[in-house]
């Protein structure tokens, strides 16, 4: 069974791993009072050109949203998302859980746009409801489009407008960064955001991610928070190590390519065959709709989630390719369509 | 610098770390959905002679205590504990940030006495205060001293008698079950608590606990509260494959050995010279007592946690071993006296 | 200035002030544990036809729900509602402060349908989300509409299929139960939800819900969460005297009958002036869609709240009834239409 | 049977009562957006000469706690209180459902000491533990007993030493204010403390207590927090009302005054019997010490709570003053002795 399931179902790329065997019995403080931890935070900072940034890693997607809008918000204010925002819909509401409501509107494409932020915004202004004050986005977003450099200037100033904080999800940056149609670096998600997290666990890491704070004092005190929450490690050091890792020259932009190429010519040989797809995507998630009988004649042999019922004989499934991706089993995939 | 300054300092021991090497690029379905994982549970249950247990595999130890007593309690009731357990000192308010209050009484050398309990379930009886509803134990305690099996049938009386329930952190578990006195087998503390945790991060795991609901209807639906929880990990085979290694014949128990082994060598050293101990204990903590002196003397060489003043010239120490701490290491520091 | 803005605009109806007045300077224990209380409380379950019901006085609507949902669902549970319930829009995220998510469905004429509830219970289905756990509803709902008694039971059918609780509020249970069209009466809800509340606020009395817990075993260590939650209150007989008052041989019906005579009479004065509604109601609130220069000119003389825009000159506005309308200003607004 | 057990027994003092009568049928905006709540408020900002202060009734003493902490403090802060604070332990873990830790110290004669707070910040520094916030205290305290002007500034100075808030709960403070010894006036408790209650329930109201922050930053959105946390009142007005009434020229004073002439002429009284107090108080609390027959004795014409055991045949009674407590009753307990 070859698969396409989803982005986390093998270990470590080689850079990681063997930066874990190489320093595994080195004797180090604990909690990532560590000098792998410092230098990774430091690569952080100069690749996001924000040398003042809070950088704090921590050990998934999940609580990192979490965490970050439970240490951001005030009890009685809220976080507005698009409908299809991971934080609303896949995450056993685990904002809910430390007090706060999620605020949604319909995405567009996958996205938030800042029609609807103003929308919510306008709404909710008094003290009968919830005070909206952060933004959640994700790059890319969870139908694995991307939002253009525009479009972020667009939600700043929506932000800015109402006074709300921008925060966004970066579990598959790595794609978002290195898509052939990207034109939002490292940097503008750094100017832009006053908070978002750089995704390890879908790009090589064992597991990990890395919140940074660019809008710094928000991040004070955000150490008690990440303990508080569980998820301060006890042997932090194992997250400075992998970043490091990942963050040295070029090595995680590689893994977002490879995810790519893996997946343009998944979209590239889709498209040869005339199968559409559910939306345009440039990263290492696609979608195409394929009849009935061909999904269940492919499911005999790859791993794949089926996404959506389309039409009565058509539906949509999800293809991911990730750093372990190879190029063989891309191959034998659309050879069998 | 050689430190004993925690058993958390170093990686994975070998046979876990090769366990993640020669897994690393199998493709398995996220999120502990594998066989690793399977296999994992089935050592535990075996081990622990339950097999009807619930187990699950979290990461941390902090986020263990907090989601399985946010998981049992309903929103009024409380968990009973010694002032000095972890979750009242070293946890930064997590059980609290799940909404319950600890209710503490002094500890009887680290310990939890039925008395103790008693008193508070006869003070805690109407709405104006909480309801005690868990009793909080780890074995060894935060002064590294063991409940007999006797005191822990003590315990489980009285929770019986006021219908409270039984909870062991376990982070050292290691190190209390291959203790030379231990009379508290694994099969005992599954059947008198009604959940555990068995430590993997201070016995040679990279990270990883495995919560074990021997009352298994107390574990139902425990797969939510860990997502919820922002602990369930993707990749979560790495803590089955971890487990995995660790509950082969003799691994657990072999490191296990190794620690105390180490601290018994301490111990006889400090003993030799007629040094005092803070607390009796056989496990992989010890708390000499030491002139400060030669506490600034030894810590030139010596990285160790100071543990509390004793008199104005002496002062108790804290000395932790691990699966890595070495025997030269050992005999450096009793030289060094 | 006559105002339809709301039924909570004046003081006590006069049995429930005579009431308080007269027991004033009699000396009770607090905290609700006095026979003004136990008589209203037996008062309820008469008239509910339910002899075991567990009932609580509380403060408010809003403390209401939150702490009946809060009571009922473990942490990782949800609340399904219509995206109109009060719980959604106008209790500054209440149920989710206590941790909780509220998933909601488009409402139907104001209300929840059985196929909407099917639709989330069919959905939220592992633990990557929320488990729905109750379902709540409100007789009447936002919109005044009231559900019938098949419709009632067609709910309940549905949370029988999917092991959810169904929870109504009853903010105007006064006005439901005496409107024309009304076939579901106060043992019906009984017999069918697990819990609802009796109104107080918005049928005569200061303040204070009754919640009934029909189900009783629901119902079980509630005085605990009320007390958490700040809802004991210290002079707890209050409660239990104006409930006492509304509960006497057809005191709540009265007021609930007024206030629909009232808001009937409106309704027949602005159907005989061809004006339409915004939803066809039978009880105290009524949505008239008015033209833009009426509205104006209206609201000179009277209060009430605007609803919502219909087109470009038209708009809905909300017009309430309570206890305390008097005949003459209904007369009056009629008059100057 | 004559009462002392508490000093909310009955309903209002005669003028709050008049007052509700007398403005029953008024018609007035909801949620305390009327000119009698304003009157109210504008009433304590030139009694506590704080002009500048944001002011918020809400329903009782817990909630007000609870929602105090709850606002003032970050996710990971905690609040400070003696062992004997009302917050840690009547009020069934109000704070910690929040999800906040309250640190406690051994209370002196009731009281919090600026050393217990030094103690408590120096000992909480770092993310593996809470960050200490916020200092709880009440006048008088839970023992009747009062803190002297000096004293308060002595914990004023310690709280600006730590950048701690400083709270007090005054839900007796008609008593405090108008004891024979009391010092500290309630503009000195608007300059001492960044917020306090001036408690309604336990001097003539209903129910009622006005938050009062004098820190008026603090205050900010505190509208938003009463919603969510269930304490604004649909009919609002009525706390206004009662507040109007009690701020008048000398009516809290008249009632706390008598409180306390009742209190001292009990004191007197059991003085001159030679009967010893469990602690030295000026306000509406004392403490007797008797012998357990006498007690007996008393306790079946006369109401009150045993506080605790002194030896094997005495135990403290606690007697509690009202607005409503008549001399002949104080006179026929003196007589009963």
């Amino acid at each position: 069974m070859i698969s396409f399931r989803c982005d986390y179902e093998e270990g470590a790329c080689p850079e990681v791993l063997e930066a874990l065997v190489e320093t595994n019995r080195v004797s180090t403080p604990g909690y990532g009072d560590d000098a792998y931890t410092g230098a990774a935070v430091e690569a952080i900072r100069r690749k996001a050109a924000c040398p003042g940034a809070e950088v704090y890693f921590v050990m998934g997607g999940t609580p990192a949203n979490a965490m970050v809008i439970a240490h951001a918000l005030r009890p009685y204010e809220a976080a507005i998302s698009a409908d299809s925002g991971h934080i609303n819909g896949h995450e056993t509401g685990a904002v809910e859980a430390t007090g706060h409501k999620v605020l949604t509107r319909p995405n567009v494409n996958g996205k938030l746009t800042p029609e609807a932020v103003r929308e919510v915004a306008a709404e909710y202004i008094d003290e009968h409801v919830v005070k909206p004050a952060l933004v959640y986005i994700s790059q890319p977003t969870e139908l694995g489009t991307l939002y253009t450099l525009a479009e972020l200037k667009a939600l700043r100033a929506v932000c800015d407008e109402y006074g709300l904080l921008l925060y966004c999800d970066g579990a598959r940056l790595a794609s978002a960064l290195t898509a052939q149609d990207n034109d939002a670096e490292l940097p503008d998600l750094a100017q832009l955001c006053d908070a978002f997290y750089i995704g390890g666990t879908k790009c090589g890491a064992l597991f990990g991610e890395a919140v940074v704070f660019s809008n710094a004092a928000l991040g004070e005190n955000f150490a008690y928070t990440r303990k508080q929450r569980g998820n301060l490690l006890a042997k932090g050091r194992l997250l400075g190590v992998q970043f490091g890792a990942l963050m040295r020259e070029g090595v995680y932009e590689k893994y977002g390519a490879h995810q790519n190429a893996m997946a343009d010519k998944l979209r590239a040989g889709f498209a040869a065959k005339g199968l559409p797809m559910l939306a345009q995507t440039t990263t290492n998630q696609l979608f195409p709709v394929l009849e009935n009988a061909q999904i269940e004649r492919l499911s005999q042999r790859f791993a794949f989630h089926t996404w959506g019922k389309v039409d009565d004989s058509h539906t949509a499934i999800r293809l991911v390719t990730s750093w372990a991706t190879q190029e063989r089993d891309v191959d034998a995939l659309l050879a069998s369509l």
